[in-house]
């Protein structure tokens, strides 16, 4: 096992009805800015419920913060709180609207020249304004850790950030703000927090048998609970389990001790911000052909994920992990997730232009072995057309 | 899946060498009171290591934390620690010495008559001073969570508190600090985790999945590193397994959403109280015969967990019981950890002592159902005869 450090102090509030306890997770008199989307909380009754909980504060509202948080609205918001002197965040909704707010409260308190050195240059963040969260769409895991991902719109960039000062101080989990969700954010979410967990865990071995076994654990549930979650998005025990795993797979608890990739996430970024495609749908195009492409230097942890969460153990190794991979394109397919850049009308062209993006950024160093480079970056890619 | 509030902000510093960064985490200028025991880490290095780390801070050693610290010895560190107005603690040991530390921080800090009722009466500890820890004995989980055993030698009473202010601030787990254990204490951390696992799972499904294959995770990690660590306990990668299983048997992740039972300790609590027997072997006395007897109400997790850790799944259902039980005491033994009250030459006579300390303590609605009462405990540890 490798060394390691381990700290997330999140408080969860979790099951029906937390939303009315939030008064008792922030400071009395704090002046709060409410931090939400494109207004979906208003059509399900979790507006009302936080307003609710809210009442006697003050509390400033800032909404329209879109998927794939801009860098450009979060920086309108950073401005209107400093001049209200809001002091509490309460960020409603999904993973982009608690991103934002991370780099809203960040940005809040950052003394050098510019917030976008954050991104950019990933300046240190030293301190951040407090904030908490209410979620309503399990997928990013960013309710129980401290990374952000923000997109400029300006220059077509999808940086991330993060560090010990943008933990939210609690995030209330009510698998009943999810039951009104589209069926395509469900499918998201479902892929979303299923590649987080085998970003963590499809390296290679370092005797780390604990860790192997919650990652396992957290891919054979989202597995059962998933087409669930499709079928009947209002069954509450499917919705709390498909939450607590999206939580779960990202707060730092399968992490611990063991080799990350993220190749496939930064690769996929590119396809977002180029193209707007969902995040979780970039995901699916990309982690099946680098996965085909890595499969001799991933051969252990592949023949395993095959064997534990498949049931795939017939055949050569090579065989077993087509298998593997087929099962999971199978799956993501089955959530009604295309997983090749066709299937989005996205060409060679695209290819291209991140493969000339990567270049002008120096990207190099790519996955749990560093050593993904940009001609391997535009292989991948073209396996997935 | 029930409702539930998680919130751990222990920091954990994992690895070889990590000793050395604790002075990074303790505030500059603190006047440190070191706990410790009998005097082990004098002898294996790591006495050295924690003095070497703290170079530039006053520190005052406080030696002589007993297994089952006493609540005796605590106030008089608590009197040492006043008088010389220490403001950070450092615990250095297993269990029983970090226990025995939050005693001391929480009666550092309490404002009411006599710091006792914050066990004896359940006082709320509504402060505390700060604390972190070097763990040296992977076993009672002690150093991610908040919760602490103390006994009182004048009245044998074993009781136990906890709370939002007695987590460590940060936990020093480097596994080659177990390179010297006896292989008794290895034996008695391997089943003490084991049971800690148990008494929040093997309890009635509430639909969590999750949580139970998290628990199951830490099961078969125990199982097959435990009787590696006797074999090899210089083993760096088996220590850390064990080491990180005993962890998260107890830090609060397994137990979100789900009932939990703890009658087992809760009854052999009595049996350390009354003959001193080490914790982990009075669990390994009191669960199998607590499994018999409840295992009408259990059925489906001991089903369960037959099958998913030991592969029992031939038969009938009574007989799959009665085969995962004596896996399991197979287990115990196999680790030299006798199951019987003879094995210890205790007798009728204890058991009908402990009934009248629960009588006179007015013990009822033990166990996840709050269905064990005082004559089920009777009948449960005359089962273990």
């Amino acid at each position: 096992m490798n060394s390691f450090t381990f700290y997330n102090p999140v408080k969860i509030l979790f099951g029906k009805g937390q939303i009315s306890s939030i008064s008792k997770e922030i400071p009395a008199g704090a002046r709060i800015m409410l931090t939400y989307g494109g207004g979906s909380i208003k059509k399900n009754g979790v507006y009302e419920q936080v307003m609710e909980a809210l009442r006697g504060f003050e509390v400033l509202e800032f909404s329209g913060i879109e998927p794939n948080p801009h860098y450009e609205t979060l920086m309108q918001a950073v401005d209107i709180a400093k001049r209200h002197q809001i002091d509490f965040f309460l960020a409603v909704g999904g993973g982009s609207v608690i991103d934002g707010t991370k780099f809203i409260v960040a940005a809040m308190e950052y003394e050098g020249v510019d917030p976008w050195d954050i991104l950019a240059k990933r300046e240190p963040v030293k301190k951040a304004a407090p904030f908490g969260t209410v979620l309503t769409l399990p997928a990013t895991g960013s309710e129980m850790n401290s990374g952000s991902v923000i997109t400029r719109v300006s220059t077509k960039e999808k940086l991330s950030f993060g560090g010990a000062y943008t933990f939210p101080k609690f995030s209330v989990l009510d698998p009943e703000t999810t039951f009104t969700l589209p069926l395509r954010q469900i499918s998201n979410g479902i892929v979303d927090a299923f590649t987080h967990v085998l970003e963590q865990y499809l390296t290679y071995p370092v005797n780390a048998p604990l860790q192997d076994r919650f990652a396992e654990a957290i891919l054979l549930t989202l597995k059962e609970e998933g087409p669930k979650a499709i079928q009947n998005p209002k069954d509450y025990d499917t919705m709390a389990n498909f939450m607590w795993c999206a939580t779960m797979a990202l707060n730092g608890v399968i992490r611990t001790g063991v080799p990350t990739d993220w190749a496939t996430h930064y690769i996929a970024h590119e396809l977002t911000a180029l193209h707007g495609i969902d995040h979780a749908r970039t995901l699916a195009i990309v982690f099946p052909s680098l996965m085909r492409y890595k499969s001799e230097t991933k051969k252990e942890k592949l023949l395993q994920y095959g064997r534990r969460v498949w049931g795939v153990d017939a055949g050569t190794e090579d065989e077993c992990i087509e298998a593997t991979i087929q099962a999971t394109i199978a799956f993501f397919e089955s959530l009604d997730i295309p997983t090749r850049l066709s299937d989005y009308e996205v060409g060679q062209d695209t290819i291209d232009h991140i493969v000339k993006r990567f270049e002008e950024r120096g990207v190099k160093n790519l996955g749990e072995r560093a050593d993904i480079q940009i001609p391997d970056v535009k292989e991948i890619l073209t396996m997935s057309l």
